[in-house]
């Protein structure tokens, strides 16, 4: 069973290789371009590491790896055209830097390269690599269409909201180690539980994502603590807040979102002590290990030895225990 | 084997039995919209005639027909968007009547439905299917790219616009008969050769196009007369009027290209008084020929009996005999 390092390494390689057409040049260029920001290659090493958990080289899914990569990195060009965002991972986006036009089209020509490099997968896995790939894209292609229309509607619900970040982040990750436990051959049953293990804890990741927006050290905390409370971004604690609140609690919330004019450290400070008064923190973490815990129990059901299970199990815990 | 109309019927019922989710309904309604603002289905045909000539039943290839139209379809509301184009068949565009946002995530799921009715292919020639389906959808966004990047250029060579449009409408005609005969588990070299025979009279297609945009007959021809020439689209058309003029015709073409204003009647009248000085109608009809005749030669090639190839070059010939 190779390392998470040695996965990593066959990833970096996959990412160097991926021999992209060089002709017409502005559709190809902004995907080296988006590929090579970096980030933490999470998806794709979740494929190797699930055909690994199942007994299987990694290499055997290194292509549907490849495919989630591509795929998740075109979710990321067309987002940040709808979310007209200039940067990503701190560099100007495709619309940017060239244009919305470009990054619409090479948007498009990545979801091919995507399938491309899923049709590479062994045939005998391939009619299942495909529902499942296809199911997770849609899935998230409905994730981010709830998402814009959660924007302009202020009686978005708890329930939607899980079933949206769900949809917009989970699916991917499920989808991407039931990719790579089908490539395994795994049973059905086992393929399932990791899916829905991958699902479970992309809604905890979420949610964590939510509270450290808020409750980050800002000296270790990656961008501005607060984001989401600046922007009235309709998170867990947002609407869990909304629910919650009653009184002066209630009329200093409602104050801070329909304020036009603000300070913005004075809003996210304010908005922070109404949440301290309604305990939202806590609340929130406490959904955050409800979807962490499952995820541990449905791991805990799958077919294979504990001794397995610790890279993805470490990997996991690395990503959960980002610092507040 | 089964008539056109016979096949015809069979695609009005795969697209009444579409299927599409419900919801988010924002993301699913604008793709019923698109596919039933209806055009001639010419694609999908392809795909059923296909299967057919090769002596298969064309419910086998119905999947892979549709794939090919909801992936037609996908690209309009793309490059409406990019084309900043306001009507599609006489009706608002998706970007219009919704938002751009929404066509370009609902184009985007487009992508995913017509993946998802690939993968519904006998599972036999499912490798091979896909295979097809990329390299096609990749050339088609190859040339959308470089139909934009045309548009700024003027230096285009008769060279580059038919390569082109061989990507941007002639490879999806090729695609689609491969498909079908793919499915009819055809020989390789025949499924290449109907291949060939598609990409040719796509090309063909497509310079009868140009040549209708300024010789149709107004009375029979469904838009504006001399659209091309007021846009200063450049087609066949005029990159060879722009090569071959000299002296009086050189000048007088460039002045209404510069034109910044103009009656459009007159520049129409203008610019086919220089194209019928240097015989551009004739040499843009033999040019159409060349490729008309060498798809034929190709097809002639394909190892079946001239009766089962008749519907096949009824079409082909119905589609290259609209009127002038």
């Amino acid at each position: 069973m190779q390392t998470t390092e040695q996965l990593q390494q066959i990833l970096n390689n996959a990412i160097q290789n991926l021999n992209l057409p060089g002709y017409p040049k502005q559709l190809y260029d902004p995907i080296s371009y988006i590929i090579n920001l970096g980030g933490k290659r999470v998806r794709p090493l979740l494929v190797l590491m699930a055909t690994e958990l199942f007994g299987t080289d990694a290499n055997e899914s290194v292509h549907a790896a490849m495919a989630i990569e591509i795929f998740h990195n075109f979710t990321l060009v067309h987002d940040d055209i709808m979310d007209n965002a200039p940067l990503r991972r701190g560099q100007a986006t495709v619309h940017e830097k060239w244009s919305t036009n470009v990054a619409i089209l090479s948007g498009d020509v990545m979801m091919v390269e995507a399938n491309k490099n899923l049709a590479k997968v062994n045939p005998v896995f391939l009619k299942d690599t495909l529902d499942t790939f296809n199911a997770t894209a849609q899935g998230v292609c409905e994730g981010q269409q709830l998402d814009m229309e959660f924007e302009s509607r202020d009686d978005v619900s708890i329930e939607e909201y899980i079933n949206m970040i769900r949809l917009k982040t989970a699916v991917l990750l499920g989808g991407a180690l039931k990719l790579g436990a089908i490539i395994a051959g795994a049973s059905a049953r086992d393929a399932d539980l990791i899916e829905q293990f991958g699902e479970n804890i992309g809604i905890a990741f979420q949610l964590h994502d939510d509270i450290l927006d808020v409750y980050a050290d800002p000296e270790k905390f990656g961008k501005q603590v607060g984001g989401d409370i600046i922007a009235n971004k309709k998170t867990f604690l947002l609407l869990k807040a909304l629910e919650l609140a009653e009184g002066d609690a209630e009329t200093a919330l409602k104050t801070w979102i329909s304020a036009k004019a603000f300070n913005a450290q004075d809003k996210v400070k304010g908005v922070r002590a109404v949440y301290d008064t309604l305990n939202i923190q806590q609340i929130a973490k406490e959904h955050m290990n409800h979807y962490r815990d499952k995820a541990l129990a449905l791991f805990a059901q799958i077919n294979v030895s504990d001794e397995r299970k610790a890279d993805l199990l470490t990997l996991t815990n690395q990503l959960m225990d980002r610092e507040y």
